[in-house]
């Protein structure tokens, strides 16, 4: 039961969001910008990244939607089961297993990303930007599996919610950005 | 020295938020929401909650910042210094004291918050939405401190650096709300 009332036919973070929507929607727009804008990153490629930090810091709920958005964009699911079970013999490339691992290390403490974790990803041809961008996945991330867990938000009722909810997220995004930050959108357009 | 080149006058989160400005006005404008808009809770208290999650994160750059904003706010320096020490005999309310906890558990694991420790926040006083603000202004800060740390920022050449920052953001805050937020500030007003 969460620690406090929310909307009960709105789990995980979307309760939280719901809760205090003035301070949701910064973290949406974040989000979309990260995940979603422009990017030398695939979109399954950045949700893989917020999948493996939620498995490690264990929230049942980030790990299911993210997993399950991966999955809706690659059209299978071994992909991110084998990137949760074991990242070095996942059949993904030597720079995302570079990058999987730095946001795995970020989730745990940023203080655990090394300069060797770092010179092999930029060996493997991994871009500033792209490093950045991975570590600013796993910080933000590590921020919703706090708000979610540290809020004890219910899981659905139904497994097949995930389904709908990465249709929405593959489809829809996570957020339209709010009229104001249309200068973003120029900006996030040339990175 | 950075895992990517920033701007080397500008030490811990303020390269980064410089490094990319489109990321950076969604983080600064939930901060400044969180920290600084109307709320039962002090500006003082609220970063008395930021300075104890990074430094149960061990992120010296922003425990330090946030220590000398809480100690320019509150005009003396024992209570950031004994909150870090042990929350238990700082010199904090009860309901602070709770508040505290809960935001170094969260800090940790979203997880480790228990019934136990939210009811006897809730026992001291806290209300709902003092419980949500300090379980998401800990999440913000397990973003914040891995960003930093994940990065590998700098700190400043000077300690005096963080009385100059400080200042700053006791008297200019984390953000001025861009246009498209009007509609926020007036939520904000009224929670």
């Amino acid at each position: 039961m969460p620690h406090i009332e929310l909307e009960a036919h709105l789990p995980g973070i979307t309760g939280l969001l719901e809760y205090r929507k003035d301070t949701g929607e910064p973290i949406r727009v974040l989000t979309q910008i990260i995940l979603r804008g422009p990017s030398t990153l695939t979109e399954a490629e950045r949700e893989l990244l917020a999948t493996v930090v939620s498995h490690g810091n264990e929230c049942r709920f980030c790990t299911t939607a993210h997993a399950a958005t991966v999955d809706l964009l690659l059209g299978e699911s071994e992909t991110s089961e084998r990137v949760k079970a074991d990242i070095a013999t996942a059949p993904v490339s030597e720079k995302m297993k570079a990058l999987l691992t730095i946001a795995a290390l970020t989730g745990k403490s940023g203080r655990l990303v090394t300069p060797e974790v770092i010179a092999k990803a930029k060996a493997e041809g991994a871009t500033d930007l792209e490093i950045h961008d991975t570590v600013l996945i796993a910080a933000l991330f590590s921020l919703y599996n706090r708000y979610v867990d540290g809020m004890a938000t219910a899981m659905p009722e139904d497994n097949s919610y995930f389904n709908v909810l990465a249709d929405r997220l593959v489809n829809h995004g996570y957020s339209r950005l709010p009229q104001g930050y249309d200068h973003l959108k120029k900006q996030n357009a040339k990175p």
